[in-house]
Formats: structure tokens, C-alpha cells, sequence
């Protein structure tokens, strides 16, 4: 790293305010950080790059790249069941960024990226900064009790498909943020639309949930893009199918004005939500559903190696299947 | 990751060849990567990106960029005297590159870094994959046997200051790579050339000296920026000063018929050597010198904290100040 990098560095991601861990032996501004990990521990490490203008609009302000950048990652450790404990970060940066001076936009960054750290216990221990077109790379490494974590493959034939929260915001927000103008969009209110950019800007990591799941839960995946295409890695990696009850799938709230297949479609193949999908003995839903009122069971894992999808009809007992014609959201698409 | 990304690196980042450590719980292909490390060792962490055409030329050939991108990861864990066990990769990758398909690119990418991560007995556990312009996050993960590693901040006054071999061959490298001829390098033979070249593009991580030298060295850095910039960092963190004799400096082979001013001037300001740079005690560096014959002593540190360089005159004993205008290479500069 050169001398002005390092200053930069040394300036903006020197927060005497940030977490201070006692497992933490060197942090910032050597060849390496040193950590001493808690005896008979296990680590779990998730590395993710984030690209303006793939990753998040290139419009979007510092607070909520930062955020995002490590919201992503902590929800990869809560996906498995990890507690954070250090992250290192590589930021490429141009000059000016969203109108600002470098300057102007790293105090920004830097405050929203210390500010959510310091929610979920997680320091900052080395970094690398380079010029260059926007681009955020953060590996989150945690602490899993010398457990296996909630592994993508664990789920089992009639285990219970739940999701911890309402899906469908973050990807409402995406068109919003977007102009993506629609005749079928208009419905929203002013308060909607801002809490989907909210949803897509400040994704909430389910780091307590995944941590508190990771005894009970078979296995699970965070959403990032599309319920059915992570929902779909689950059932690969187990070797499963699995039927979803369309009815029972919670919608965000900014979408309650849609027709409700246009909300479903946006609901099961729109990325960003970062809610979590994991699935469970049937026995265990009730105590988790008391302890969890916002989680929803939205179905049921098969023998047979199909995905499928049905909805209450309206009238009378009967299910209709339904079709969604693309399984998520691809970045390399 | 969605669902092609995941194909992708299925196909190229499994390769049945790699190691295989038994430290290692869960490699790639979930949310989180799980590892079980030793007891009683430390961690110690690095991550480094590389963008083309800022860190290395742009048509630098995969294999080239997969090596230099891991060995230059594997340098910063030498530099700490750490034993590297893991790594993961954030790759950003264009459609096309270097006049090659994605597929026949990503072949020979991995190929070599695979290669060169067998050498190392580290193991690629987990990545991620954008598409986007090229550009390759490294984090390194690597066991410090419950030492503080070799820090930039222990060099200690009196101590000689130590080069692990010739420096200035990829800074010349970089410079017929970027065809920038100049009627002074005309001297150089092809290969000389080639040589240099290779220099940039494959540099050695020096990571067997840096395990030899842990228990010795007070301190260490890898020469990544030029060996004034490098250097430097050592000198600030140990709040100490150093002087050098220039006429010590192991000067690159291909170097040899420029004049020694502008072969200096390469040697101290150049980036990219990634040979080690460490201070000791005078009194072990006999067995050092036995062991390597290759380092070099270049210097002392000082009391007095500037950075004084001079070299023996060529007639009589006396010594000759010299004067350096840049200290290193800049990335951001």
C-alpha cells in the first residue's frame, strides 16, 4: 500500500469509536491483522463484492453502500448460524463519487460502515484501498461453536420451508430507484416507495435470528437473489424438492397494492431481500412461531426433485399451480 | 450468487487436484466457508485487490494475473512470518478479456492459481464472481503460532536493515511491459527483457524465509511499493530512522548495464519486487547470511528519523550523498 492510500486509510477507517475486541491482537496498518480465536471455536469466513451500478444504482448515496456492503455479508454469516467477529475491506474508489470529493464521501462511508459494525460487535482489522471505478469487497469471518452451521444441504423430505420475514421491498425498490416507470407501479404511495429504497439501501443482516436458529433449523440461505433461485440452491444441495403455498408467502408492505401475482412474481424472484429461508422439523415450527411471530412458513420440502408452486383459489378448497417464468435475479445475466 | 455465477465457479473453482486441509470443515458452495483452526495458534489476515491496468498492464495474460494476484497475498502473510492455510477470491470479470472467451480465460486463470496454491498447501474455501471490469480480491488466511508476527513497529535502533534478494526487476518489467522506451534501457539484452518481465508477473512470495526468520527479524515488511516506500512504513510505525549504503543493494540482474544511479533509482523507488525487507540484531545476521547467502544488509537503523541514503565513492573511502525525488510508487497518484 503507498503512503497516500495508507493516510487515506489511516484517516477514515481509524474510528476510535469502533469496536474494540479482546481477540483482536493487531488490527489496521501492518502486512497483516493478527486475531487470537476463542479456544475449541470453529470460523466461518463469506467474502462479497459489491459494483456500483451492478451491485446497487450508481446513484446511491455513501451511507447506503456502506451499509450495504457489510449488511450482505453479515446476513452470509447469519445464514450459517455465525456471530461476527472481524472484517477486512477493499474499496475501489474514483475521484469523485455521487457528485462528491473522495473526501466527503469516505466520511460518509466510513461513519454508516463503523455505526452498523458497531451494532453487530464486528471490527474492522485491515483493508486495501485502490483508485478505480466503485466496487466494495468486505470479508466477514465469525464465530461458529464448534457447530457445522446451517449448512445449504441439511434439509430433510417434510421439513417446514420458512422465511423470517416479508419479501418483495428491496426488489421494489430496485424499479423505484431505477425509474423503472410502470402503468402497474402507480398504485404506491409516496410512503411505500421510500420504505422499498429503504429495504434495498438498508438491508436488515438476521444476524440474532440466524445465531439463534442454528440448533433448530436443517438448513438455510439468506436471500440475496430471489427466494426461489436461493430457495432452489437449498433444494440442489440437499437433493430435494419442495412445494410453496403462494398465499402464505408474506409480502412487503409496499406492495400491498399490487395485483397479487404481480406481487408474488416480485416476491419470489426479486433479489436483495436478505431475509432468511431455512427449513425445520415440522415439531419445531410452533415454538419458533411463538418466539418469532414474523417468520412465516410459506411450505414444504419434497422427496420429489421439483419446485412447485400453487395458491389457494378464492373460491372453494381447491389449489391452482402457478409458473414464474424466471427463477431470480442474475448479475452475470 | 445466482444461478450461473454458481455454475461458474463449479466448474473452474473445484478442482479435484487442490489441496485438501484437513483444518478445513466446509470449502466453497454455501453461505459461509467453516475451518477448525489449531488450537492455540493465531490468525493472521490479509486482502489485497488488483485492477487491471492499475496493478498490473492490461494485457496481462491469466495465468500471469492469477499468480501475481495469490503471490502477492502470500507475500503480505511472509511478511508477518505466518504459515498460509486459506484463502478466498472475489473475481470481477468482463465478458472478454485479453481477446479470450470467459470460459478459456477462467481455464487458465485457474489453472495457475490452483498451481501456485498447491505449492503453499493453502486452499481456495469460498469466493464470489461479478461481472464487471477485472479485478481480483484476495483474502488470505494464515497461522501465527501464538506470535505477534514480525510488525512494521519493532525495528529497534542499531539493528541492520536486510533485503531478501535483488531488487528492480519488476519495476523494469513495468516498464517494458508499458513499452516505455527510453534510449537508457537500450542496453538491456532480450533476455534481460524477458526476464524482468517475468519478475512483474510472477513475483515470489517469500514465504519459507518469513516462517525462518519469525523468531529473528524485530521487523518486516514486503517490498510491494518500492523499497523507500516499504521502508518507510517500518521507519514511521518504529518511530525510528535508517541509513543506507546504496552501493549494498542487490540490483537485478537485468539492471546490470544501466549506470548505477538510474539501476538505484529503479531499485529504491520501483514497486512490485515483493522480496522481503527486515531489520535484526547486528549480532544474528551471521547465521542468517550462512543460511541465506542471497540477503543482503543494505543499512542501519537510526536514532534519528530521517531516511539518509549514500553510496562509497567510487575513488577513496568517502561516501557520497544521494537524494531520491519520489519515494515509491503511488496507485492513487
Amino acid at each position: 500500500m503507498s503512503r497516500s492510500e495508507f493516510q487515506l486509510i489511516q484517516s477514515y477507517f481509524s474510528d476510535p469509536q469502533q469496536v474494540s475486541r479482546p481477540d483482536l491482537i493487531l488490527g489496521i496498518g501492518d502486512d497483516c491483522a493478527i486475531v487470537a480465536p476463542r479456544e475449541q471455536a470453529h470460523l466461518a469466513f463469506s467474502i462479497d463484492t459489491l459494483i456500483s451500478g451492478v451491485h446497487f444504482p450508481q446513484d446511491t448515496p455513501p451511507d447506503a453502500v456502506a451499509y450495504k456492503a457489510l449488511a450482505v455479508n453479515l446476513s452470509d454469516l447469519a445464514a450459517m448460524g455465525a456471530e461476527p467477529a472481524w472484517f477486512t475491506l477493499s474499496l475501489t474508489l474514483p475521484d469523485i463519487t455521487h457528485d462528491m470529493p473522495r473526501e466527503q464521501w469516505l466520511e460518509k462511508f466510513s461513519k454508516s460502515l463503523f455505526s452498523l459494525a458497531r451494532e453487530h460487535g464486528i471490527q474492522l482489522i485491515g483493508g486495501d484501498t485502490t483508485k478505480g471505478p466503485l466496487a466494495i469487497t468486505i470479508q466477514v469471518s465469525g464465530y461458529l461453536d464448534k457447530s457445522r452451521g446451517m449448512q445449504r444441504s441439511g434439509a430433510k423430505v417434510n421439513d417446514l420451508i420458512v422465511v423470517t420475514g416479508a419479501l418483495g421491498a428491496a426488489a421494489m425498490g430496485l424499479k423505484i430507484a431505477l425509474q423503472q416507470h410502470d402503468e402497474q407501479y402507480a398504485c404506491l404511495s409516496q410512503q411505500d416507495k421510500q420504505q422499498a429504497v429503504k429495504a434495498l439501501n438498508y438491508p436488515l443482516a438476521r444476524v440474532a435470528e440466524g445465531l439463534n436458529l442454528h440448533n433448530i433449523a436443517h438448513s438455510a440461505i439468506d436471500i440475496s437473489d430471489g427466494l426461489l433461485s436461493d430457495l432452489g440452491h437449498i433444494l440442489t444441495a440437499s437433493g430435494v424438492g419442495a412445494e410453496l403455498a403462494l398465499e402464505k408467502i408474506p409480502l412487503a408492505a409496499s406492495l400491498a397494492c399490487l395485483d397479487k401475482k404481480t406481487a408474488w412474481e416480485i416476491a419470489l424472484t426479486g433479489g436483495d431481500d436478505y431475509q432468511l429461508c431455512f427449513t425445520l422439523a415440522e415439531d419445531d415450527w410452533p415454538d419458533v412461531k411463538a418466539q418469532y411471530p414474523n417468520f412465516s412458513a410459506i411450505g414444504v420440502i419434497t422427496a420429489q426433485k421439483d419446485l412447485h408452486l400453487s395458491a389457494a383459489e378464492t373460491q372453494g378448497s381447491g389449489r391452482q399451480e402457478y409458473k414464474i417464468p424466471t427463477r431470480g435475479y442474475d448479475h452475470f445475466g
